[in-house]
């Protein structure tokens, strides 16, 4: 059984995760840490990761920028295996996360859910057979109304992947209301539709003769980033030290 | 039972037109009108409409744009009303419609699918509703790659549709990848969709507080429209004089 | 501004409708009765209904059946329109609705949701004009894992909405694995998908000669419900004795 | 350039064929053959196989099962590889094809498409990551309602292709209407829907915590079966003899 320390665990992925391990046989959380310490937890809980002394496999964090510091510097001296989910990491501890990576294992995605990192896979074999026998390739994402930024950053990183596949011969397009013209071979449309509280869907689309094959990914909640994470702890304890990202842990 | 004649009936749509009435209780063709009169069929062909002499309740036109004058002309002179499918028409050709249309029944619509007709009507009313309600509204459509024009006239139709249902206070946007803030409530997304041989699907998406409401339209071939003007004919049979679209054939 | 009491309002729904009349310029929230009285709201909260005595024109109940009958009474009592959404009465209660209706406006619905009762009223004139033109109806529904009951009910009182205006002509046919012939034109076939944590998704597909028109509604929470309630206690308000369903609040 | 004589040149599928050629820059067809030959083609036509003496690489075959013997004689004689899609062959002639691919090549599938093949291999890697994560595996299959057995042979093919993935672990489930129950973790469930002219569409859905990952086929016509064909034929030239399918061309 994977022993894990639960970083953050009292804001509301902490919570998220320490219910999906509970249902998990294969991991444990043996300690948690957060700075606000008065919900109850069935594992014990420290103020900081220092504080901390319960030996453990791995680190789950989900907490904010501010913590992460003394997170990285505690797993590279303890050369504890760190699942690192905190998003807005300035440059600076970017860099402190490479060098942590040359003592312990680090794990850190642009996006931490199962669904989406398979699928970043399966689009890559799909646009090799299917691309290359002729088919057009669109993606649409669809998003709540208060997302400032479009096309999503995964729906960018669905593209990329694909377009990897391809050597890079796709341009994306992003509007075609534009022009009065026939589609090029080598567009990649991306559409990007906003209404309501929709928390995300990513659709991408093969076109080819008579036949269309679709994927889609549809999330309901922020909670599947908790999935991914705990996924991703259960594969990183016990690795060596170095980089690692969610496409490590979906294994065929 | 209504008695119809197929104008240009040994064209594509024609023939399955012919095919749909076969199978039809409430109608059957009396005569056909052809240039190309190789063709064999269950009903007497004439070269052009001047030289048919069978009585008939209505006319089905599915012919080129140089066959529509002689047409206009016998059914006004007959008083024969007539369901006019044939698109491309100049605009001296659409006057002589109108004109027409002062001594028979004419029927012309954009889109002669009856799912898209009912469509447009239901939106209006899923509009009052739920934009009411604070929904917002969004259009996606996909369309074969040899399209030359984003969005589809469809489209355009639609959302004008639901648009009009709420007093004309939506913009219509293409583009969301060039600026960087929230949607407005007063925009409607149209996204246009493009790859392989796809005849044509339109989706209308009304996204509110977690719940998401979706039309659905797909087209499998052009013989969608054929459907909606033997509907039509039959409707039209015995009408006043007067212009006539589509939308006056859904009764609820 | 409508005046509303929010029964039950220390619980997750009425703590969402707490939520939505705040960003609602059309009614507010004068009182919260709840016999958990530990939360505080913006509103002065009473632990049972007999124990207000804030003037208001409607109650939005959700709570549970205990706290129904004290509240029945007081409705009928003070001629005060409720929207009844608490689930699970028995048949007693239910007849004390009846004659609380005698008194007082009550508004009872087996889905409270804005989006499914509009539908439940579009797929009657869909029907009415796509099956009596010879389109096959069938649906599918999508929910969670932990659902007991397959169709779900939504999805029979959409089957039935349709099957009414067509005169009862259909028969509901749950499995075609058992049988080797062609589809009956009078079958209507309900499909129930289960998996994860899927909250709800109905699919109403009416399938032509080349053509479908699909209808399709999705919960991302039971949040919906809320959405509905507050719809119906904004049309209540004023409104005279007698029982009512969402379907009278859904006007075009 | 692959050579290539094509088997039943003049029924609807070989003219499909021979359109699918004539813009693929790998393939040519040299010979065709037919026993009726009153169509022009750019290429030769023979009554028989037996009487084409122009050198090929590999045969693509759409006739009926009456033109299967003399095909595989000649082809087992030729040592010509032989991309075999009629369908309806005797348990003798299935028997012959054995036979046959001890001195040739012979690509026979149940189902040609492209876009089903590279599913049927997806489907497999997305059942090791998901389902191994918990996620439930259901399936949704609509065709026309001509169609007498339900579900459709590739549904069923799908289910498989998982099933073997996680060793035969599922019981498949059509009907959920006769139970009061939850899903059982071991449970496929299959869904048919039937209506109007649907050529085929066939949906797998994994559907986890609050995620739900789904693959999509649609197929407009049969022209799909087409370009299967031709993608299988230029897989097959020049390879040594012994049995052959689909998931052989689909490579990554």
């Amino acid at each position: 059984m994977v022993r894990a320390i639960m970083h953050g665990c009292n804001g509301r992925m902490g919570q998220v995760i320490t219910g999906l391990i509970n249902e998990d046989e294969g991991i444990e959380i043996v300690a948690g840490i957060d700075a606000y310490t008065g919900r109850e937890n069935a594992y014990p809980v420290f103020e900081c990761i220092d504080k901390c002394d319960v030996e453990a496999d791995v680190v789950i964090d989900f907490s904010n920028a501010a913590a992460v510091d003394a997170l990285l510097g505690y797993c590279a001296k303890q050369k504890l295996p760190v699942v690192l989910c905190t998003t807005g990491l300035s440059e600076e501890q970017l860099e402190r996360v490479e060098k942590a990576s040359e003592k312990t294992a680090v794990l850190r995605s642009a996006n931490m859910s199962l669904g989406i990192n398979l699928l970043l896979k399966l689009v890559k074999d799909a646009a090799r057979v299917l691309a290359g026998a002729g088919f057009d390739v669109e993606l649409v994402e669809r998003h709540h109304n208060q997302k400032v930024d479009a096309p999503s950053g995964t729906a960018v990183a669905l593209a990329d992947s694909i377009n990897e596949a391809m050597d890079d011969a796709y341009t994306y397009v992003y509007d075609r209301s534009q022009v009065r013209e026939k589609r090029d071979k080598k567009e990649l449309g991306i559409s990007a539709v906003r209404g309501g509280t929709i928390v995300g869907e990513h659709e991408i689309i093969f076109a080819g003769a008579d036949e269309v094959v679709e994927f889609k990914h549809t999330a309901y909640s922020k909670a599947i980033f908790g999935k991914g994470a705990v996924e991703a702890a259960k594969y990183l304890a016990g690795k060596p030290a170095g980089r690692y990202d969610m496409s490590d842990v979906i294994v065929f």
